[in-house]
Formats: structure tokens, C-alpha cells, sequence
């Protein structure tokens, strides 16, 4: 067995996100002294200001951003932004967490400034954290999502939240159950012997994998995701692979829903928050399966592509930077537009319940270059 | 501290999951031999064929029951009853699972009973699983949910996968993360000290919970349902409440949709699985909140109930045998509508983001009066 590497815990800094936020305040602060109207400055996000960075593997936000003026109609919003500056800095410095739906409670003392309804605070988040330039988790606010289940060989190091002290988490010590990722992943140390992370679309295939142990046969790290991936999932695969500089294999199911929302949002992170695709994009995977030539090979039973699949297909060959790029996902989607099919990762059961253990993952785990990229 | 508890794991019995399916196909096989037509039959699964025991403190169902008798029409149901028997025995003597997806692709063989569609297959499922009298879980199937996840003062007791040896998995050694629920749970053991099990909607608030330790100062286990509970949750909490004679509380938000659904399915079980309460309920629930007079007491920001929530509130004190043997609910409810509002579980969040960690659940606890049954 290769040997035990050892990443250890970050000890939170919140030095920098803190130091950000007043720099902010202190603009807007000194504009106002000095009579001039304030302003705040957001990147634009959207897939419009977006290119794909092919050396880094990664989505890029372009130089493109949005300006909000301080005015008779922006009164309000600006308000509520700095309340909400408030509260993150407080959170920070507390070392706490907040939700989404506790932020929208918190500015009921607000007065004029209470946030009517959810949305309106949700998109007051998302401004503060394009405009700081963190990511959310970095300043303390904590979305609603299970962040994905992990099982295999990897110990994970995290606090005691009573005593402080430091505690291993033995991911081959979970039975048939499994390590439940926080929300918050900054923090945590991780040792492992691992080869790679195998990353599945399915919590029943996981099931299927762990049940049969396949993290020992294989010698790697199970994560489901169950769907497409929380933000604490993606930023959990990320900083692990980074830092025991592992691979990454990525086990969807054979539709474009799979290959354009599910791997490409992993991979290289998505349109709408190009802002943060530094931090969450995982540009370490390759894509496993189950690719529109697995149907052939593997004789496996297909399901009729539906018209909104044909469409999200054209739209990636058309309009997605990603697929643009890599030539053998251009023609792999190609091949399942002319099939005119699509393929789920429980279709291996129509040969045996564990054909997909003992048979499928071996044989393509030994041929990479059937990888997509 | 209390001493702690143990109970030890379970061998799976599968001796009586056997014995039942060898039974119900040699009663075909005979019927078949005398030439007489074979037929199957099912207890309705309906809200109408259920009532409330309250000694249990469960949904029990009465006696009615359906028939389906061999014929022309029915020939491709009934083949496909008996392959999906012979599957599920197979699973259960290799000691193998089976999710809903792959038994439909496990028939792709079955040359003319092949399933068209997912609909046909989960319902043979639900059919045999009714047939049988065992759940679904006991025959081999589980589902593609996740469990629920679990901080604090419990030891899980369960087998490594690889080895076959027996692991202790400790619920207070996950720092920020948790122990995620497998889908099958009736082999697990457990041990504990604590007081109660504490089970709260959302995992945001579970986060919060375990952010602070809460479990560690009130000395209780911590569980987080992500809504409406999945069986292996319900499942979990039963097995843990039964085994370890434990009290329940359950902390959802305040609406009708916390009450009748969440929390009724919980304790109680739903009507349309009426044939599976008697596993599935956990009847050592007590509802710790959020009560409409909590609003009151607590001085809650509300949000207004909308239509669907009224009729579903009026509903419950009309057709639903749980709220109708309960005084203090109806009581509750009647008071929800007359104030036409309902109330979330981070509306604590509008006194001090950790209000609820520090005052309200504390009290709450110490005034076991307050709750509802």
C-alpha cells in the first residue's frame, strides 16, 4: 500500500476577509465625509463574462462589473448591503455561522431596512460576496445543503466543537454508513493512502460501492454527491485533491444532464457564480462514465433522449466554453444526439446486480485513455 | 453523567423474509397444480383503511384487503410479481441490496414481462412488500435517500464492510461534520448515555446544533431529517428509541406542513403505508416546537399562512385520526389558522443568532408541560 500523506488542519484565517470588509465600509465611509455619493462595485455574473481557461481547466470571471450608485431608488439595497456587512463581520469574528433564512430574520430589527422577502436578502448576499471577493463560507454564512457523502481511505482531521481539541475521522470506519461533510470545509487536515476519489452521481450506486468495499479493492475515496453537487461537496473534492495532489474520476449517469450540469459544474464550475469558481471548480477530474460508447460496449439498455436532453446537448456543443474546447466531448455528445438515447449508472444491473463492482469500474479504471476529459 | 446503555448488533434474520416468500409462491404453485386459478392478495394501503391506536400510539391498519386473481388482463402483473419475488430472494440470500432502479433494469431479461416504465416496477415493489408483511428493507430494496445525519452522545455499532469485523463508530468524533444513516439499519447496534433524541427539520439547524455542541451540554444525540424524514431516518430513530428506551423530541418549523406531515409521519406513520407504520412510526415523539404560542410567548416574526397551508391545517383537524384523538393539538392548529400566520425554526435567529441554542431550546426542555403530544 502506497504510503500515508498528511495535510494538516488550517487554522482559520480571518484575517484577510475581516481586513476586506472594512476596507470596503472605509470607502464607502469616506466617500460620504468627503460629500462625494457613494458607490459599491460587483463583478458581473454570468456566463457572458466567463471564458474558459483551458491551462488552468477552469472557468475565469472576464474584467466585466456592475456599479450601484447611491441614489434616491438604490437607498434601500444600500442599506440593507451594509447591515449585512455588519452582520457577516460579526459572524466572523464570533467564529459562528449563519443561514440564508437567518440572515433574512436578523434584519427584522432593521427597521426601513427589513428585508421583505427571502430573495431580497439572498441577492444582498450574493453582492457581498462578489464585491469582498470570498466566498461565502469564508465569511461565515453556511447554505441549507447536505454537503455530500464520503467513505474510503481517508482520515479527516476537523476540532471537537465542545473541548477544542483535535480529532481523526476514519472514513474506513463507517460501516455501511458514512461521513457526512459539513457545511464549512476551510479548516479541515486530511491523511490518506489513496490512489484517487471516486466521485458518483448516485447515493445508491455509493450504497452499491461501499456495501462491497469497493474503497478497499480499488484502494480510493467514495463521495457521493446525490445529484449535482452542494458547494460544500465541490469545495470539499477541491481542497482534498489539491492537497494530497490526487485524481479525481467522476461517475454520472449517460445523459447530457450528467455530462453539461452535473460533471461540468464540478469540474470547472458554472456560469452564474463565475465568481467563485476559483474556489470550487475541481479542474482534477476525468470523466469515467457512463459515456454514450459504454452504451455499445457494455450492451446497455437505453432510455429515448427526451426533447429538453437534445436540447441542453445542442446548447453545450453551441454555447458552453467547456465543451467547446475539448474535442472528445464534442464527439461523444455528437454520438448520443445520433443514438438518440440516454443511459442511467443503474443500467449495469440489466447484466448483474454487481457487474458494475466487479466488472465495469475495474476495466475502465485500467483504460485512462477511454477517460473523457 | 448517566451510564451508558449498550445494545448489541443484530445478525440479519433472513430466515422469515424466506420462509414467508417460499410460502406465497408454493401457495401459487399449488393453486397452479390443481388447476385452480392463483391469485394474490394485498391489505389496501389508504388512509381509509387505517385508524388510530392510541395505546400504540401508532396508525394501524384494519383488516380490508385486495385481490388479484390470474387472468387475462392481469398475466403480465402477476409474471412480473413472481420474477421480482424470485429477485428479491435471491438478494436477500446473498445478502446484496437492490434499489428501485435496478430491479426495473434487473427485468430487462424477463424477454415479455420486461417493465416499460419505473411506475410498473415500484409498484410490484410496494405490492410484494404489502404481500409479503416484512418491509422493503428486510426484503433486500433500499432506497435512494439519504438517512439523515447524526452528532453526538451515541455509538453505532455496525460491521466493516471488508474485514466482517464488528466497528464502533462514536457520534461525539465528527467535529463539524456527522455520521450519515445508511439505508438499511436493522443490523445495527447502539450504545449511549444520553437523555434524549433530540430531531430537528433542517439541516441548517442541525448545523447550528452541532456548531455549539449543543448535544454535549443538554447530553442528548442529535438528529437531522432535511424535511419530511426518508425511511431509513424513520427506521433509525425507532431502532434507537426502542432499543435504548429513549424519549423523542422533535424540533420542525411552525406550519402545517411541520405538523401534519413531518411530524405526524414521524410518530405515527402516513396513511398510504399504513402497512408499514408498525416499523416505521416512532409513537416516543413529543413535539418541542414551534408551537403557534411560542409565537406568542417568544415574540416570533411570522410569515402569513398561505391557502395551501390552511387547507391543509383544516384537513388534518377533519380527516386525520392522530389530530382528532388529540385535544392539544386540535387546539394548537385552531390556533394557527385563527392567526393566520405560521412561523419558521430560524425565526429565533430575529432576538441573537444563537437565541435558540441558548434560551429557547433550554427552556423549552425544562418545561416538558409545553409540549405537544
Amino acid at each position: 500500500m502506497a504510503k500515508k500523506k498528511r495535510t494538516e488542519r488550517v487554522e482559520r484565517d480571518t484575517t484577510k476577509p475581516l481586513a476586506r470588509m472594512v476596507e470596503v465600509a472605509e470607502g464607502i465611509h469616506s466617500d460620504i465625509c468627503r460629500s462625494k455619493k457613494p458607490h459599491m462595485s460587483f463583478p458581473i455574473r454570468s456566463l457572458s463574462n466567463v471564458r474558459y481557461d483551458a491551462k488552468g481547466g477552469t472557468f475565469k470571471i472576464m474584467g466585466k462589473s456592475s456599479r450601484r450608485d447611491f441614489s434616491y431608488t438604490t437607498v434601500k439595497t444600500f442599506a440593507q448591503s451594509l447591515r449585512m456587512l455588519a452582520v457577516s463581520k460579526a459572524v466572523v469574528e464570533d467564529d459562528d455561522i449563519i443561514n440564508k433564512r437567518e440572515a433574512y430574520y436578523r434584519s427584522k430589527s432593521w427597521g426601513e431596512a427589513a428585508f421583505k422577502e427571502q430573495p431580497e436578502s439572498d441577492t444582498v448576499m450574493d453582492d457581498l460576496e462578489a464585491m469582498l471577493g470570498f466566498n461565502r463560507e469564508q465569511i461565515g454564512f453556511i447554505p441549507d445543503d447536505h454537503g455530500g457523502s464520503v467513505a474510503g481511505r481517508l482520515v479527516v482531521i476537523d476540532l471537537d466543537p465542545s473541548t477544542g481539541e483535535e480529532i481523526e475521522i476514519d472514513c474506513t470506519r463507517f460501516g455501511t454508513g458514512a461521513y457526512s461533510v459539513p457545511p464549512q470545509v476551510e479548516h479541515l487536515g486530511f491523511e490518506t493512502s489513496a490512489k484517487f476519489i471516486l466521485v458518483v452521481e448516485t447515493t445508491a450506486m455509493f450504497q452499491r460501492l461501499v456495501k462491497h468495499a469497493f474503497w478497499d479493492t480499488a484502494n480510493c475515496i467514495l463521495i457521493a454527491m446525490g445529484g449535482v453537487p452542494t458547494r460544500a461537496c465541490r469545495r470539499f473534492i477541491r481542497r482534498l485533491a489539491d492537497a494530497q495532489d490526487m485524481k479525481v474520476y467522476v461517475f454520472t449517469d449517460g445523459d447530457p444532464y450528467g455530462y453539461a450540469n452535473i460533471y461540468r459544474t464540478l469540474k470547472v464550475g458554472s456560469g452564474n457564480a463565475a465568481h467563485l469558481n476559483e474556489f470550487f471548480c475541481v479542474p482534477q477530474c476525468h470523466f469515467i462514465g457512463v459515456t454514450p460508447q459504454d452504451i455499445i460496449d457494455y450492451k446497455l439498455p437505453t432510455q429515448p433522449l427526451k426533447d429538453i436532453d437534445v436540447k441542453r446537448a445542442k446548447d453545450a456543443l453551441k454555447n458552453d466554453p467547456f465543451f467547446k474546447h475539448h474535442k472528445p466531448w464534442q464527439k461523444a455528445i455528437q454520438q448520443m444526439i445520433k443514438m438518440g438515447v440516454r443511459v442511467e449508472q443503474q443500467a449495469f444491473a440489466a447484466h448483474s446486480l454487481n457487474y458494475v463492482v466487479d466488472t465495469y469500474l475495474p476495466e475502465k479504471l485500467r483504460s485512462p485513455k477511454l477517460f473523457l476529459p
